[in-house]
């Protein structure tokens, strides 16, 4: 604080003196602790009732009229146990309105997913927010070392950089391909990783049965219970996406059987690219998101009512002129908000993400990220997964678009925080004591509070532009960099419990010694 | 568009082949057309209805317990006419809360701000929406000349730039203060360029009755009409900053004398800087805000009851280790939504802005921007000061920050345009052509829309890693450099009634030679 400080005009700003003169960000900052997120506002809504009526209705038809493909015969079975028109010979399957509804209606509203560290538990549902690391990334980078096909190594970085940071409750699938892992184990290694390198909750790939029941069980065995009790208390979370248009292959069928029937969290979500996958109207791409979610959460109760469930949206549209996939657009912007008020509509947690397009930390990196967040916790987002370190379209997990995510995810947090409208928070008092033409540095008012009174950023540089200069003119990336490698130098490994980690290898083991699972996925 | 892309996986996503080949952004980008804006939601309310009324009581007692101090003799003899509490030999004065409600109920909720060209008219109020250029930066830069002093070269390019934009529907001040120009003719100057170079509505500045009448005048002038015509049509607006805390000097006062009392729209401005002149409670300075902002309006409907007038939202935070000010913080986000909610509870527009404190227009320039863009949009603001080319706190108005804003600008726009929900929309029968597996390139339905289906970035870069690599890895910064200096080469100047240019230059030879404006302001 300076007293040299010189009132300015907001519109004739100046910021001269002394002012500006604080050192660039640290990596030493100082995080709110890991907290449960609310959104403290009604969600927005975009479209009318009735019109978000004329989309759930045409996508009830496109069930009904059209129907998807089913590749996996068991599930065919359940379905038509349940009353969808299925076919002999066929792989279509039809669903009644009103039996989709039904289902739809035993989906739960709420419930918690159950971390090994019952302080990082989380809630799903309500009004409850949820921020999980990228997930899925080939490639991982950073400025030092460039753009490389994901490894082990960089997993686990990314992996300690979700433990050490508050905001992020979960972690979000693999936040890049460990691809120097034999696919047979990989799952088992990086399960395993994620269980010691990390306290959170986790995300486990539908990709073949026992790659589901693998993860089911080390979730199980990493916090010490019973099957009986995991079946009752939702551990890890698997995504469905859906093969758009309108069909739900062998691994994503065997991924609901597996989960939902031991009561493990399914997110279902459909990626429909408008103009690719998906008609390449916005409405038209949302009528088949919703149909297609429809199918998949209606499939996991049959499996089991009542297992625990996500709508998931994922509606973006593509470059018409290369086919490419854009991200943080107006038209996702929209998606994100009609999909929030689908969720609703159905009264289940809805999943967001926080996308780019960018091939670099820059300008737009940071707009098509901030657009993301805003169509999300707009949306009524409650399960934001990809919240850091998506660069390229998800074709790459960025160490600097990590700490720059991090940051925006505790301003969005920071936004969230109810306004303290006390008397003392009112301030009359304060603006008497001062008076006309004073100003607040000095007073007692502002001195008790000032320290804690408003966030501190980790990569905005307020400093004055001579002394930027002076600083060699880093760019919000290039701070980035610097801090990611500070925050790692200091990672220290979660406590875990010796008899647990001991039960946890043996498991890894035994699975590795029978050969892991198979890779014709 | 190509047949090779390959439908990848929202969650593993892959692009490749082909895909992502397309050009980088063109300068000769099409843009939508000129038109109103509107907010087709309800706007957040980040505070309950009970929490905002304690904000009004609050700053109503300030007005009435501690008062402001007004410098200008005629004003305080205005207020006191009015029933305001004005004693003898004291600037100090207070106002009843009945009083201040009466007055504020006289502010109208709409109007028309009128341009020379009436195709380029804007709608004040309601849910319209004004987006204005940045106005009043000292300096101003881009990639090739660096950081420099504003002057007229660089002050008329940038009106060049917000005449060749749609998406900028008025002019929002000195984009740069062209200090080449004497002060005592620059606001002649300067408001001539506005009516030549552009033919949008324009600013002035309130600094001395003389740049408010010349101002006035050749508002009128440029369009044609009489005195008592622009009396009832207001055509050019001014901003109040009062000078916080809770002081109110000659030239506002003045400033509310000549433009109210002529119909012209006088937008009251506090800068309530938490921490430096305010508060350091958000609350704490709204309550100041909004004191500041009830005095100014109050006293300008005294002036003339009905004159148009805007409420304007300026609150932000400082960087309590340098005093320097924060923008697009989630301190400002708030103060932004409340503003909007204070705004509506008296019913008259509300004003907000579209700023950041980075010093280059890297990630922290554009996510501090969308941050002011998602307040000021979710919030209700009506009229965007500073939409487009604000950089460095507003100590910089930069070229490639102006192409930056231009293009968000208009993505807050197309995500503002109605979601089309015809049944062609909705596209079942697109979807059942299809069928699951297919895709939607070749259809029918999407080679009808394909060209106008998606808002087609100006600078966003959406070719894959590969392609943008061999282009050179442009940053967002260097895209936008490219494409200003494109842009201004085909600039062409707005019809103007010779008649009309004139009567123009007449008068402004005629106050050049009486010597202009005093410069002591």
């Amino acid at each position: 604080m300076t007293a040299a400080f010189t009132p300015p005009s907001p519109d004739h700003t100046r910021r001269g003196g002394r002012a500006g003169k604080r050192a660039g960000a640290s990596a030493t900052f100082e995080q709110p602790p890991f907290r449960q997120l609310k959104i403290p506002f009604e969600p927005t809504r975009i479209v009318s009732d009735d019109e978000l009526e004329s989309i759930h209705l045409a996508s009830l038809r496109v069930l009904k009229e059209i129907g998807v493909e089913v590749l996996h015969e068991e599930a065919r079975a359940i379905m038509k146990r349940h009353g969808a028109d299925v076919r002999d010979g066929s792989e279509r399957v039809r669903f009644d309105s009103d039996m989709i509804m039904e289902l739809m209606a035993s989906c739960p509203s709420e419930f918690t997913l159950h971390a090994r560290n019952p302080a990082h538990n989380v809630r799903f549902g309500g009004n409850n927010l949820i921020f999980a690391q990228m997930g899925s990334a080939p490639n991982c980078s950073d400025m030092d070392g460039g753009r490389r096909p994901g490894n082990q190594a960089d997993f686990r970085n990314f992996l300690k950089l979700a433990q050490m940071h508050n905001i992020l409750n979960t972690t979000g699938g693999y936040p890049v391909e460990p691809v120097d892992i034999h696919p047979s184990v990989r799952h088992l290694e990086c399960i395993r990783d994620f269980v010691t390198f990390t306290d959170k909750a986790f995300h486990i790939y539908s990709l073949g049965k026992e790659r589901n029941t693998d993860g089911i069980e080390i979730a199980r065995i990493a916090r010490g219970i019973s099957r009986e009790q995991l079946q009752d208390e939702p551990s890890v979370y698997t995504i469905i996406n859906t093969n758009s248009p309108l069909k739900l292959d062998v691994p994503m069928m065997e991924g609901i059987i597996q989960m939902s029937g031991k009561g493990q969290i399914v997110i279902v979500t459909p990626f429909t690219l408008a103009g690719a996958m998906a008609p390449v109207t916005v409405a038209g791409a949302l009528v088949q998101q919703n149909a297609e979610a429809l199918a998949g959460l209606a499939f996991s109760q049959m499996v089991k009512k009542g297992a625990p469930v996500g709508y998931g949206g994922f509606t973006s549209n593509v470059d018409m002129k290369s086919g490419a996939p854009a991200f943080g657009t107006p038209e996702y912007m929209k998606a994100q908000l009609v999909g929030g008020q689908l969720a609703r509509r159905y009264n289940i947690p809805y999943r967001t993400s926080n996308v780019c397009a960018a091939n670099t930390v820059d300008a737009q990196a940071a707009y098509e990220s901030v657009f993301s967040l805003w169509g999300a916790i707009q949306g009524g987002g409650n399960f934001m997964l990809h919240s850091a370190g998506w660069l390229e379209g998800g074709l790459r997990c960025s160490y600097e678009k990590m700490i720059l995510d991090i940051d925006l995810l505790q301003m969005v947090a920071e936004f969230l925080t109810p306004l303290d409208l006390s008397e003392d928070a009112l301030a009359i008092e304060a603006i008497r004591s001062v008076g006309p033409g004073g100003h607040f540095f000095g007073t007692q008012h502002t001195q008790d509070r000032y320290k804690t009174a408003f966030y501190a950023p980790i990569i905005s540089d307020w400093r004055n532009y001579e002394t930027w200069m002076e600083a060699g003119s880093p760019t919000a990336m290039e701070r980035a960099n610097r801090i990611w490698k500070e925050r790692l130098a200091s990672y220290e490994k979660p406590p875990l419990d010796p008899a647990i980690e001991e039960e946890l290898n043996a498991f890894v083991e035994k699975r590795r010694l029978e050969g892991g699972a198979p890779t014709d996925f």
